[in-house]
């Protein structure tokens, strides 16, 4: 019997898929689940997105260009710079989703056993990229006791050796809710500008920042012209995560002539979702004043409710939807299966994502759950009133 | 200034691609061009499918499962079993093309420095593919005075190492349009099992077969289950290029375990066009009888009007819509610049794929080019009449 490659089995598994079976359970049972372990947002898509699927008129569903349809590109750069970030159409390619984007801008700039350092906790499937293209991911840890702000520079500088490509950020952050100033982005800059490294910033959460704090992008920090690669997608912005569109962004020539070799092997994007993705750039700014406001208050509403429970440590995230909290268990991971699997409250539980999977370095994180905040205010509230509960019981067993 | 990746700087150029900036240059003269070089089809796309999408009551597009929706995977199973293919809905995983399901099925095969046998000519984009997952392409060559048969074992035996780890086929050929028999499947069985290596068929091209013949699946040869990994797509079948649906397909359950772990790092296909596609396996068969007959007709007409060239030599296809035609010239690749640049038949030229991208040995095929079916008879007919009067043009200069 022929063998899989070691690449697949060092493939990770997604923390947050690692629990379904112990939630179907749940389901068996007949108990109801409040899912704060996904990212998948319950927020409707603007109505002009789904109109102008609805109202193609398609007749041969053709490969676009390999970079993505012109006039969306064109209308993206306009979207850009009208929100402050010099971006010509020249350096947007449009991706598979953000995901897709990940992969080229990884593929387009490090070879198997390259390393790529990154702030951990960090967005789990930044694993999963980084094992498919054989990069080594090198994380440099960030502490909620210090709200996981960036590490200092000496920290990153412990940990360059001549294999290291790229720094890669989150920003807002999946799954601390981290904002890094532009003070931060600066000493970053300075980082890859000294050791001649690319600088990768995800800013998919990008519209999602609240109390009036201000997005700092790294295409907006000059002289980092050539090391910024900037990630970007439709999922999270107009509720659109299976549309599957997204950029990658640089004003690195040779970067972006790379990127659009791989993007040339695969052919083309989605040619309905780009449609959907050239005409949500029509959304009205009403749209994201009520879909920001909302997110605002679930927020609030999780973080008071957390706070209220004793032992419990949360850091207030600034933006995406997203927090790390710290439970007074030993291990989160057997605390969420426990919940699926023997804890209900009137036939009620909810189903978290243990933090570890967040982190690469080996036993940290193990008494932390990340939960997304994308369900409505009551089942919020509910959600955490049954963690209150669970956590009295847990001790008890 | 950071540096690209070895693998990005080895990543090759599209050959179908490469000549485009002279096809602008053709254009800027205003000649019109016939595209002889690209497998876009000119069929139409089933009503049924763009139906799907116009009807489409989607209010959140949400991340689907990443191995597809279940409802379509099950339709697709059975869609396979009536046509003879013992496909079940746990053996499917649904890719972003057929594209994507290559690349999954080489990154759970494979590692870097890995080798994969392929007879070539062959589809261009399997270059990239394994230049993206850092395996070595080891090419066999098929000749066009064989009729592109598959080489013999011992062609393949003398090439096979401790690094070999699959064969990739294509069946029906892009560019041979060459159908291996049932016997010729059996030899590849062989030899799989032999060596203990993954069979990898890239059958996007199955329902494309002309004159009465059979296509011979590798899901259809007892004892190679652990072996056989199927690339299937619905951009050629159901001219749906631009839905970017297709799936990789084993009965390997590591391998398929494998695959859902690239599946899940991307997260979810796109969800529009795995809707159009689920619609699309209602498609009447009068659909697909009369696409047939019409590339039957085209083939037929192109390839005797191919025949009326005093030295071009050309291998009629069986299965999909490319043929491979010998030319009397030294480089077909100059041959097809002149062509753009400087040549035209009364305002008009064609555009055609030199060959030799389609080989990975160098110096092979250089007198080559491939063409593309996908134009309308009389299109075809003017095409080639363009064809021979720039032969003899290109020798008298
Ligand atoms: C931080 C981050 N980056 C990238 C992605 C990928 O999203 P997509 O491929 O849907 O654009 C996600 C999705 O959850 C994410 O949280
Ligand atoms: C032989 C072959 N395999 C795979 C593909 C990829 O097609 P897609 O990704 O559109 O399914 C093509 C496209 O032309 C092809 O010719």
């Amino acid at each position: 019997m022929p063998k899989i490659s070691q690449k697949g089995q060092q493939m990770p598994e997604s923390p947050i898929r690692k629990l379904v079976p112990y939630a179907e359970i749940a389901k068996k049972k007949g108990h109801k689940v409040y899912h704060l372990n996904i990212g998948q947002p319950d927020i409707k898509t603007p109505e002009v997105a789904l109109n102008a699927i609805k109202n193609n008129d398609i007749k041969i569903l053709e490969y676009s260009h390999s970079a993505g349809f012109e006039s969306y590109r064109t209308k993206l750069s306009a979207y850009y710079k009208t929100h402050g970030l010099p971006i010509e159409v020249a350096d947007i390619i449009i991706t598979t989703g953000g995901s897709e984007a990940l992969l080229f801008a990884m593929g387009s700039t490090m070879d198997t056993d390259d390393e790529i350092i990154i702030p951990e906790p960090f967005y789990a499937n930044y694993n999963g990229f980084s094992t498919a293209s054989g990069v080594k991911v090198v994380p440099v840890i960030s502490t909620i006791d210090e709200g996981f702000a960036l590490p200092p520079i000496s920290a990153f500088e412990k940990l360059i050796t001549p294999k290291t490509k790229a720094i890669l950020i989150c920003n807002p952050g999946n799954p601390t809710g981290y904002l890094y100033s532009k003070e931060e982005i600066y000493q970053l800059a300075e980082i890859v500008k000294k050791h001649d490294l690319f600088l990768i910033a995800d800013e998919v959460y990008r519209e999602f920042i609240y109390d009036g704090d201000k997005h700092f992008s790294v295409m907006n920090v000059p002289g980092i012209e050539e090391n910024a690669i900037m990630i970007d997608s439709v999922s999270k912005r107009y509720s659109m995560c299976g549309a599957r569109i997204g950029c990658i962004v640089s004003k690195n020539k040779e970067v972006m002539s790379t990127a659009m070799k791989f993007a040339q092997a695969r052919l083309s994007p989605p040619t309905y979702a780009q449609i959907a993705s050239e005409a949500a750039l029509d959304t009205p700014q009403s749209y994201f004043d009520d879909v920001i406001n909302e997110y605002k208050e679930r927020r609030d509403t999780l973080i008071s409710e957390l706070n209220k429970i004793e032992g419990v440590k949360v850091a207030t995230p600034k933006g995406a939807f997203y927090c790390i909290a710290k439970l007074p268990v030993k291990s989160a991971d057997d605390f969420a299966k426990w919940l699926l699997e023997t804890y209900d409250n009137n036939g009620e539980t909810v189903m978290v994502a243990p933090a570890a999977g967040f982190y690469s370095t080996p036993n940290v994180g193990l008494d932390e759950i990340r939960i997304a905040y994308v369900l409505k205010k009551e089942d919020l509230i509910r959600s955490v009133a049954i963690l209150k509960d669970a956590l009295i019981k847990y001790k008890e067993k």
